[in-house]
This record gives structure tokens, C-alpha cells and sequence, in this order.
């Protein structure tokens, strides 16, 4: 067993290196943060980074799960009034607010860009943080198909990428502005289909 | 005016760091790339590349068109058989193919990154390549909206997104596989909408 002690400065160090990567996304371009810098700026030997971390990225994406802790706390769940429209409508403007704040700006851009070029963290980043947000998509979206409010043979994994895929490419890549008014056509136009309906 | 000689062993210069770009990201992680590696890499100087490029991003997005050179060539048009149906899963298999085939991987990735960070690069990009396809995208949509195959009050700019935003997104992030199958489905959920149709 670790003394209570060595625990509680190995979490005080684990905490100042989290802290000092989220201060310096606010302050220095992404590509220009090394693990000197984070090392430096943390207080704390590039050892100790070296030990707990493989990668920068790996950093990033603990310092994005302290960020969200507050968020999360118990499975992720979505809301459920009866009113499927409604209830994506609110969960897309929550997004698109979240989206459009400073202080989660960068670390999720930062975070966006490790994912892209590192399969492992990918799939760190599937198992631990999309994929019980994705469980709890599915399941609202099955739930409204029990109750016949969705197509009975409709494919639920593109069901969700059709409702957030969008949202997260405008973000990613500023291809347009990101507004609640954008939310709710999206979910309005996911739900109707771009075909006519008579 | 610039002496014949001086031009063209200017272009040569500038094709060869395009090359050495298109090179290095096949065999180095991306952020491992630096300009006094390209460089060396091209046999010129690192001024060279200073003068002609204003960051690592510009390089990448030159080599990029470099690229894609053969294949443009004109302007963009999607096909029009008629079956919008059949032409944007045609088109959408193709773009599955590309984004499949590894010689487009990492330069697409590379770009996809830089464009996230930097917003300069993003209004160049979302000028000279992803503004003209966007137009034809929502031009091919126009045609078939115009003949009521489509929603009369569609927004074809969000319409443009529900197709194409989350085969990028699951491509970005491999959150799943990337297959024909999956760019079918997109498709007919995309035009038929979540919600049944009676």
C-alpha cells in the first residue's frame, strides 16, 4: 500500500500537471506545448510525467475528464419528456453552448486533434468518454422507437451520426456559424428527412 | 518580370518541398514534422520555405492540392442522373474510397488538424476547396428540390451537412467503419428522415 502521504502528493502532482496543461491551451498554440513546457509550468519533473502518461495527448485527455467531471458524475443520461424533437432540440443547443465556451474550446480542439492522428487514444477516447454518450443517444432514440415514433428499421448508430456528425464538423472546421437556431433545424431536419413528406 | 530560369527552378523548389511534405507525412507522425525537416528533406533552405509559406499548415494544404491536382481540374460537379438517390451514394462510395486509401490518409488528417487550429488556413480552405464542392453539393440538391424530390423549405446548406458531416466525423474520429454499406444507409436515412413514413 502507498502511505497516505506519497497518495496524496502523487494526486496533488497529477492535479498541478491537468491544471497546467488547461492554463497553457488557453495561452500557447496546441503544436507549441511540449512536456518540457507542461513539466515546467506544473512544478514537477518531466519524470513524473513520463511516468503516469505516454503521450501528450494522453495528458489531454485526463485534463478534458477533470474539465467535464463536474458535468458527468453517473451515467450519462438523456432527457426524456416524451417529446423526441423537444428533447434533441435541448441537448443540441446544450452542445452547441458548450461549444461556443472559451474554456472548453481549446482543450476539446486540442483533444479532437489527438484522437485524429492516434488510434490508440481513439480508442481510449471511444471505450471511456463517447462511447457511454453514445449508449445513452442510442437509448433515447430506442426508447422512441418502441414507441413507434422512429422508423421501425432504422439504423440507430446513423441515426446518431446523423444528428451530431453534422454539429461537430461545422465546430471542428468553422464552417459555419454555430447557433441554437442551427441546433434546432438540424434535429428538425434529421427527424423529417430531406424528402418531402406529403 | 522574373528570368525563365529563375521561375522555373522556383517551381521546382516549390514542387520539391510539396513532395517532401506528401513523403514525410507518410512515414512521420504529424506532429513530429518541422520546417527545417521539410527542408532538408527538399534540398532547400529553410528560407525558402519561410518565403513562400507563412506556417507548416499552408504547406500541408499546397501539398494537398498538389495532390489533388489530376483529379479537379475545372470546375466541381456532381453527377445528375436524375436519381439523386443513386448519385450521392455514388458519390459518397467514392469519397469512402478516398478517405480509405492510404495515400490520401495522412495528408487528409494533417489538413483536418491544421484547419481546427488555425483560422486563417480555415477561411483559405473553406475558400479555394471546400467552397466550390459545397456549391456543387448544393447545387445537384437545387436541381432536385427544384423537380419536388426535396422538401420545398429545406435549408441546403443543413442538408449538405446531414450527408456529408458524418462520414467525416466517424472518418476523423474512427468511430466506426468506414464502408460502402455504411455511405448507403447515410444516404437513405439522410433523404428519408428518422421519424417513419407512412
Amino acid at each position: 500500500m502507498t502511505p497516505p502521504n506519497t497518495g496524496r502528493r502523487s494526486e496533488a502532482s497529477r492535479r498541478a500537471v491537468l491544471t497546467a496543461a488547461l492554463d497553457l491551451l488557453q495561452e500557447v498554440e496546441y503544436a507549441k506545448i511540449s512536456i518540457e513546457g507542461l513539466a515546467s509550468r506544473a512544478g514537477v519533473g518531466k519524470q513524473t510525467i513520463y511516468r503516469w502518461w505516454p503521450s501528450k495527448g494522453a495528458v489531454i485527455f485526463d485534463a478534458f475528464l477533470m474539465l467535464s467531471e463536474g458535468a458527468e458524475g453517473g451515467p450519462v443520461q438523456l432527457p426524456d419528456t416524451g417529446d423526441l424533437a423537444a428533447d434533441l432540440t435541448e441537448v443540441l443547443r446544450a452542445t452547441v453552448t458548450e461549444l461556443n465556451e472559451p474554456r472548453y474550446e481549446q482543450p476539446m480542439r486540442a483533444l479532437a486533434t489527438e484522437i485524429a492522428h492516434d488510434p490508440e487514444l481513439a480508442a481510449i477516447y471511444a471505450e471511456r468518454l463517447d462511447g457511454p454518450l453514445r449508449e445513452a443517444k442510442r437509448q433515447r432514440l430506442r426508447r422512441a422507437q418502441r414507441a413507434g415514433q422512429l422508423a421501425e428499421d432504422l439504423d440507430l448508430d446513423v441515426a446518431v451520426d446523423l444528428i451530431w456528425g453534422p454539429l461537430f464538423q461545422r465546430w471542428l472546421h468553422r464552417s459555419g456559424p454555430l447557433t441554437t437556431e442551427y441546433a434546432d433545424r438540424l434535429v428538425a431536419t434529421a427527424l423529417d428527412g430531406l424528402r418531402p413528406r406529403r
